[in-house]
């Protein structure tokens, strides 16, 4: 049977894509960057989904599978892009990129980058003027290089840190050196050593003599734990609620979806449903921009774009059995392509499992003191990245009510550089001596390809506020306040206004709720976020270019799924969603995309290090007139008989007032 | 034993109070609202809490317990406020208010006006116009007044709903009848029936005959429900983490504090200490105002504060095992007085238990492939109020990276009126067929006594923000930003700016850092909210004097702890936080006291109706720079040992790719 057009790609169709596409370069050693499933044409595959859900699959063709790849001839900054029919079994297009599009970092390469900078004799010679005692070794950590508009060759910024020999789970983040060497992969040569500055400016000096410092590290072996945690732990005696078919069909209290992955963006749902009905094409996270505030060389340039320039799916842990997730787990691989186009599993990428998410629903009578009151029950899909010192903790949440939560929890290590003892600035943070976390922000960007209702009727995004009245004879004391909705009619970037409670809306207006004639919509809860602080001509301005609006609209086109561009590496930006947005197009009942930013200012605090306890960012997605009761009504009671719990009987007496007698009312 | 200082009245000291109260009014029958602890002086309880954690209690002579009584000579209007010291059973101070001040709302009182209401014969007039057929039965819900300014006697706005007779749990606010009586509580009189206007103007008819409605009920017989949940336990094999001492002193994970309830409050935290350094003085919520949107008369005064109208203790669910919490419970029984002043038991009024919070850190080093987790074990001290048709669920949550957190999730039933089929209005939603639910916020405040890091050093409020550099050779390439940090010098209501990322924190600028050498501080996470909507003229906007700014700062006096006014019943206003903040004082390194303000602007949904799924709002206060690494780094790892997950093994086969080998770094 031929995979769903909305499966992964197999390990046969990842070799036989590189196959192909080594045929196109006979005798040419490749470096593949992706080897990844295109999306199908929508128009067939509104056609597909909706045959699917009625007549059968056998009534339509299904769209061609249809493989992206993206390689480098391997040594040179020769970069190609080729399509690959898995179908007809050709090359459908390909094309060579020109100057200054790069492909993205890949492990062999950083690898590489690592080995070979540590060879290099002009960092031999920098690391010697350290003067190290025998139990200290200088590790390097290469970073994306970044841009500041100049044009230059496709470049590492190695930053170096110190760890201790025969330790290799040291934390090196607190011993930052105030070198950093400069990587070309063409030419693969170390083409510079930048020296950075550890003062209050721009200032730098020779690298001086190693001077005793102090560890601090986190691995538990490192430290006194805790004795006094109880272990709590979560069983569920008859398995789990929810189940996952061999093509990735994942079925939950009403909720259905296709359960995709790659390298770029790691997870992706796609056809959701709830009770039979569409609401969502397809979900994802599009980007992540990580600009930093220090403005010093090489900083300045310093903005990771964590999809884009590595890929959620290729940094994806391997998630471990009651490390990750309490209670029933589901695992589920991932699959993505080596340097020489071969496939790889990234093993358990995603993990699945139910939690509970405390009460749900509940009224009590106070004439009967009847209460009724269900659990929130969860279904959290999760994966986890780490972006060499960073981790995100990436989950959909789905609830009972028909709600949609994506959830980002920052964790992981500051990114640090030396400082001078005794020196404070004002665009970073010192987290421990010698150690400067400088200020950053998150920005990321969901992608939501709204079907509200209906695959075929075209969604609206509208922004619903709240207005006071005038003080008039229909509201003589003042009280009174509307709600005005406004529908955005051109493709738009748009902010939230929390002085109006302005909330963002994706409705259906062609589907009215049959209770009260409202269109049936979703609205996108967002918290309100600083936008990009860079300078508007900036290089990090033109680069993280959705990052400046809470709510991107743009009219559906096939290739858009990357508000940053499809290439982001040492990108200069233009290529994104504000070129998109450029056209101007009509996104009133449209086929539209609806684009939210969210994010963090991160201003480390010594609290953050050596690893941040998590800091948790949501955004919502919850029906809005869609359903003509709460959705979840229909959940079983809470009760002692299903939840077993036991009281807490510890030393202390009953309380001076038990004998009181309890209220009547 | 004498009771701590801070340790709610007893069971005695309620009786003993009421008795010597009563002593001052012979042969006078009273109606109690309130017999509870006055906050002891602090001045004394500073030198008293220090000397408990060094030399012990000993060494200083203990605060008086006072407790503070507001009566009413029943059936008059005639309201006093008294003062016992139970240290020396004396009546040390006592008052009798004014006209226009008005005690809360209590159940032997709610009780009375529904019997009343119902025996009065111009209300069994208006029922006798609905014609209703036998299976139907009319019932009424009393309302606090509110006010438009306007001087009145006190009074309840009955509203009057429709029920099937012999189902007691039947959802009468899917029911609301278009008259509303008025009762008088001294006369005890209906002193008008009120026409409820049903269309989109002002315009009341005359009461109709009854035409046949739908029911929507949420007992759960009353509905088909979801047979494919499975159960989910939480099990604590060697019990809970955490104790509670006989008079009330809450330990867990480095946390200390002792637990209070009032009939007003509810749950107060005082002396909260973590890791043996104070933090809070004392936290709890202050106040609530529910004002809602309709403009038309009575709705024009449907604004709820209900810890001043009604008390947040008073309302307290008796919360069940198995059915408000999950895993190993300790429950708390509040005490509070009933009309008589005689103790009444609030049984399990607060609940305690853990709950695992998901990951709380996380770092995978790339090299390595080592990953060190912890899960965030969270302590939840949580009480719900049943306000008539609403829920609210409090809860203030702990957890190992001394963060805390004050969660509010509201839930229970949308206030309904009727409204004519086919009628839509901008300040409403028909959530049900001729039933209406007006837009209302609900704006809440924190009271936040802080003592961060000493009981006597003062603290103060500052807020930072992010501010971009200018583009300069310090900022050549625009990317630069600094934090620019701006104490408040004087009592000041005070809003969020997402534009520039503004975060409150609460410091202590004496004591610094050891490591960067920054004050110690708290910051406070709160979310946006349109502030009160209603007109600064109105009788909405001069009573709910806090909900028109994020943040206020006072200095702190013994008697100001309700932001509203100590009498909220159908108040004026004038009597809270805008006359504290009026006396301009300084806030700067004094005694402070810290008001958040939270909220939510409630457009309903259909999805809200019957009972809404919980809409949860937090308030974070987290550590910045008070201590000198990340505080839950000791905390054990999280491992498969103790957690004890389970494989989900269901019917799929094994992924196609699961014969590619992994990734090799």
């Amino acid at each position: 049977m031929a995979p769903h057009p909305f499966a992964d790609l197999t390990s046969k169709e990842i070799t036989r894509s590189r196959d192909l596409v080594q045929a196109l370069h006979p005798r040419v050693l490749l470096s593949f960057k992706a080897i990844t499933l295109e999306e199908p044409d929508k128009d067939r595959m509104v056609a597909f989904l909706k045959a699917e859900h009625t007549s059968g699959v056998n009534a339509v063709t299904s769209p061609p599978r249809i493989a992206y790849c993206a390689y480098y001839l391997r040594g040179t900054d020769n970069f190609h892009t080729a399509w690959v029919d898995l179908t007809s079994d050709t090359i459908v297009r390909k094309e060579q990129m020109g100057p200054g599009i790069n492909g993205n970092a890949d492990f062999a390469e950083v690898g590489e980058v690592e080995e070979l900078v540590m060879q290099d004799s002009s960092v031999q010679a920098e690391i010697a003027k350290l003067n190290l005692p025998d139990h200290l070794e200088v590790i390097p950590e290469p970073w994306i290089f970044g841009s500041d508009g100049v044009d230059r060759p496709r470049l590492f910024q190695v930053y170096m840190f110190l760890r201790e020999r025969g330790k290799p789970d040291y934390n090196h983040y607190a011993h930052p050196l105030s070198f950093s060497p400069i990587f070309d992969t063409n030419r693969k040569v170390v083409t510079a050593i930048e020296k950075l500055a550890t003062g209050a400016d721009h200032t730098v000096l020779e690298t001086q003599p190693y001077k005793p410092t102090v560890p601090n590290d986190y691995v538990p072996e490192s430290m006194e734990l805790r004795t006094d945690l109880k272990d709590l732990n979560v069983f569920q005696p008859d398995g789990a609620s929810f189940s996952v078919s061999e093509d990735r069909v994942l079925t939950w209290q009403k909720w259905e979806m296709r359960i995709g992955f790659n390298y770029r963006e790691g997870l992706i749902l796609r056809d959701v449903r709830y009770d039979g009905r569409p609401l969502f094409y397809r979900v994802s996270l599009s980007e992540m921009a990580v600009p930093y505030g220090d403005p010093r060389s090489p900083y300045h340039r310093k903005m990771a774009f964590d999809l884009g320039d590595v890929g959620a799916g290729m940094v994806a842990n391997n998630l471990a059995l009651g490390c990750d997730c309490l209670g029933a787990i589901k695992y589920l691989d991932g699959l993505v392509c080596d340097r020489d186009g071969s496939p790889v599993t990234m093993p358990n990428a995603v993990c699945i499992h139910e939690q509970d998410g405390g009460i749900g629903w509940k009224h009590t009578n106070y004439r009967t003191q009847r209460a009724c009151v269900t659990r929130n029950r969860q279904l959290v899909l999760q994966q986890i990245l780490t972006v060499s010192n960073y981790e995100y903790i990436l989950a959909f949440v789905f609830n009972q009510a028909a709600e949609l939560e994506y959830e980002v929890r920052a964790t992981g290590i500051l990114s640090t550089s030396a400082i001078d003892e005794g020196t404070e600035v004002d665009f970073g943070t010192v987290v421990h001596p010698g150690v400067l976390a400088a200020h950053h922000q998150h920005i990321l960007s969901l992608r939501v390809d709204p079907a509200l209702g209906s695959y075929e009727d075209g969604n609206r995004l509208v922004y619903q506020e709240a207005h006071p009245m005038p003080l008039d004879q229909f509201n003589p004391f003042g009280n009174g306040y509307r709600t005005v909705v406004t529908p955005v009619e051109k493709a738009a970037g748009l902010d939230l206004d929390s002085s109006k409670a302005r909330v963002f809306m994706i409705q259906n207006d062609k589907i009215r709720n049959s209770v009260n004639n409202l269109p049936v919509a979703y609205k996108v809860q967002v918290p309100p976020m600083q936008p990009l602080i860079a300078h508007p001509n900036s290089a990090h301005f033109a680069r993280a270019e959705f990052a400046d609006h809470n709510i991107y609209v743009t009219k559906y086109r096939g290739n858009e799924l990357f508000c940053g561009g499809q290439f982001t590496n040492q990108s200069k930006g233009g290529e994104g969603i504000k070129k998109w947005v450029s056209r101007g197009e009509s996104v009133l009942d449209e086929d539209i995309v609806v684009w939210v930013q969210f994010g963090l200012n991160h201003v480390p605090r010594i609290e953050d290090f050596p690893v941040m306890p998590v800091e948790i960012i949501k955004v919502h997605l919850k029906p809005v007139n869609f359903f003509t009761k709460n959705p979840a009504l229909d959940v079983p009671p809470s009760t002692q008989e299903r939840n077993k719990s036991v009281l807490v009987k510890d030393a202390i007496k009953e309380d001076c007032c038990s004998k009181a007698p309890t209220y009547k009312l």
